[in-house]
């Protein structure tokens, strides 16, 4: 736990890709799509195929948060103790703002690497920092045209009627949430039907019910968008249950 | 050179800032400018203001390259070779394309981090690579309205007759380039006016010289735009001259 690595200077510089995955008792959860992921990360920041052995061979014996870093010079794994807020968000649901991220999916450079899971999170944390200091939990990012992207660290996920939905990755050029995805895999077992839709915030405020999901948190329920409170949904314990949480 | 650098995992995902100084036969190039915009930037991405006092009493008795990095757990200073690159195109120039960033200027979100030199690198990185993979050297990016805003690693100076231009930094949310500004600041001393201006690319492309300045570069006169040749200029050799290239 909090262990230090050696690095050299250049690997300072966001130029790498990782996944948080959470350990849980039964080993590491979802650990293939992660590992899958930080592979299609790394050819989007143009690193070579990661070989992801070490990973693949150890033997996880503590619950907790695994975190893979790869960069150009290190393929890094470490554990760190479960974060409470995650578990506190997962139970008591979370208010959540919206706001331009002034990123536009329809203009998106050939270069793009908003699609991948790179270190670069400075963004990522300076936007959740300032949802924290207007008094919110998090925040929906939107497009400069109105659409729903995600949130600095989880994908949107909405309940409308039977039809359980998610952004399409590859439409917002958002970052495929493993957590969502295999939310929506699951959702027929419980009479859902899954859905990607690109969908505009008063699309969004009009669905039943709205969940940030992310490997840590499983699902929270957003309570309050934009200062609006919501009504509780008794899907959150349902689908929780199904993701084994 | 090449030291390696103990750190915590997280100082890997970019929530930090750095600088690239040019240690010069005389010194460190411009320290004291550095180091203001390291706080600076550290503001920007809510970093407490850094004790540079390691990095002022150190003396440095080699040339090269020297990299500040501030996260919230260290301050690392190290020094690397000066990069062969940087001197070529100093001399030879470069061949640069426009393309697009994706971003607006107009709606900037309220947490944005561009004014700042994160360690979130890894567009910059992406949008070069990209540049190099077309044939170009180097790529100056636009904002979705149309305005020249700066190079991944570099900013924009422009001469159209005797008036030396750079982009407004506060105004396009961009790094404040410190050998654009310390250019400019020696402007009239050869008898040119400094000006700051917000310009299309249709306006860069009718300058009389182009120019991408850097503190390892210096500056490099952009030799083609767009795959459109541009004639050399007599004020290259005198404005390198001034900076002491």
């Amino acid at each position: 736990m909090n262990d230090r690595i050696l690095v050299a200077p250049t690997d300072l510089l966001g130029d790498g890709v990782f996944e948080t995955v959470h350990l849980r008792p039964a080993g590491p959860w979802l650990l293939d799509e992660h590992l899958a992921r930080l592979s299609r990360s790394a050819a989007i920041v143009g690193l070579p195929e990661p070989d992801l052995t070490p990973v693949r061979e150890r033997v996880f014996d503590t619950t907790g948060v695994l975190r893979i870093v790869y960069t150009r010079t290190l393929l890094d794994i470490s554990i760190a103790p479960f974060p409470e807020s995650a578990l506190r968000e997962r139970h008591a649901g979370i208010r959540v703002l919206s706001a331009d991220r002034g990123i536009s999916v329809r203009r998106r450079p050939p270069w793009s690497i908003t699609g991948a899971k790179s270190l670069s999170y400075a963004e990522n944390f300076a936007a959740r920092r300032w949802a924290i200091r207007q008094g919110a939990d998090d925040l929906i990012w939107l497009s400069t045209e109105g659409y729903v992207l995600e949130a600095p660290t989880s994908s949107v996920v909405w309940l409308t009627g039977d039809e359980l939905c998610t952004v399409p990755p590859a439409e917002a050029d958002i970052l495929p949430g493993i957590t969502a995805g295999h939310l929506l895999s699951l959702a027929p077992s419980v009479g859902l039907r899954p859905a990607e839709r690109m969908i505009t915030l008063p699309e969004l405020a009009a669905a039943d019910t709205i969940w940030l999901t992310s490997s840590l948190r499983g699902m929270a329920e957003v309570t309050e968008l934009d200062g609006i409170p919501r009504p509780r949904s008794p899907w959150t314990p349902r689908l929780l249950s199904l993701l084994g949480l």
